[in-house]
């Protein structure tokens, strides 16, 4: 069995932020060697999320939006922020977002459908935060 | 390490859906011949789902009426429908639901609790789209 | 290629709570012998979650009170109620905080940020439920 792991580093200029971070795992898969397996890709920040959908602008506004409905910023109505954090917002919108993502990896590619793409989804940045891809496989 | 790659086709007659595919995914699995690993089963479209929950039609009913209240398909409240499309609702459906599931085999099954069902959710059906299915193990 | 399977038992008094199992896991690792892998670990049933995030009591408060907002108890309303069972709520609950989560095993280690932690999530205890931990790698 072969594997690799591999550090992206994220900071964002914005609170929330939509990364396309698919040529980075594409680069790691390369240089694992690995033909057969599997790509783990996640967050290893609780208020950030790894998840796969469209590159399509608009929508990334959409699912800003929709999780600001679920779960609003609003910093006094949450218990967690009574620590002194002003994120609980954050550790809410990633459970919807997910936090990780497992890609096949088939004849050395992600083996992907037509419009996939992996997305670093941030709730609570200007700070550096990280995302693990983890390779295994032959 | 062994692997095997599938890819399923569902091309549902209505716009929401939910199809058990487990009896193909158990069917992969022991074509593979691996009695320890895993299996990843992920849609390979971006506004659909595979997740595991309980094969109960009531449930399933249940299921729709809560997405839609928590996103309706209401095509002229999206940006992302500015790009011609209808099915942002679609998109955000499928973040709650979730993309894909792994599930652990064991002496060569899956191994499941007594209620596990894996499901292929539509949320804009009416054209063929693929799950794929991988297994890697020993 | 390793591999270990382990099975966890809860058996919450309320019914709802979360659980931190990251000690639980980290043993089955350890034993294990993986150095670079993976480890699955999902609940077996379909009304629990296993997640990660913050281990903050004020949070967890803030998960519950949403999910409650979210996908409310209010057994009457729910088709699935119909079968006999009052749990409707807990099986969208559940969808909402994710099966399974599948962490990395680096150095023999679970390869975590700063605050992750893994949490068994019960939205319908008062009974015995199963974990399920897999790991494979080498």
């Amino acid at each position: 069995m072969k594997s690799r792991t591999a550090y992206l580093t994220f900071d964002t200029q914005e609170r929330h932020a939509y990364v396309n971070i698919t040529p980075q795992v594409r680069e790691v898969v390369q240089e694992s060697g690995v033909k057969e397996g599997i790509v783990l890709v996640n967050a290893m920040h609780i208020s950030a999320s790894v998840f796969i959908n469209d590159d399509e602008g608009g929508l990334h506004q959409d699912f800003q939006r929709w999780l600001e409905g679920l779960a609003p910023y609003s910093p006094e109505s949450y218990l967690h922020n009574r620590t002194g954090e002003d994120n609980a917002d954050a550790h809410l919108k990633r459970q919807v977002m997910g936090r990780e993502v497992t890609v096949a990896i088939t004849n050395g590619k992600l083996d992907f459908g037509p419009w996939e793409q992996i997305f670093y989804g941030e709730f609570d940045g200007r700070r550096p935060k990280r995302v693990l891809v983890k390779v295994i496989g032959e």
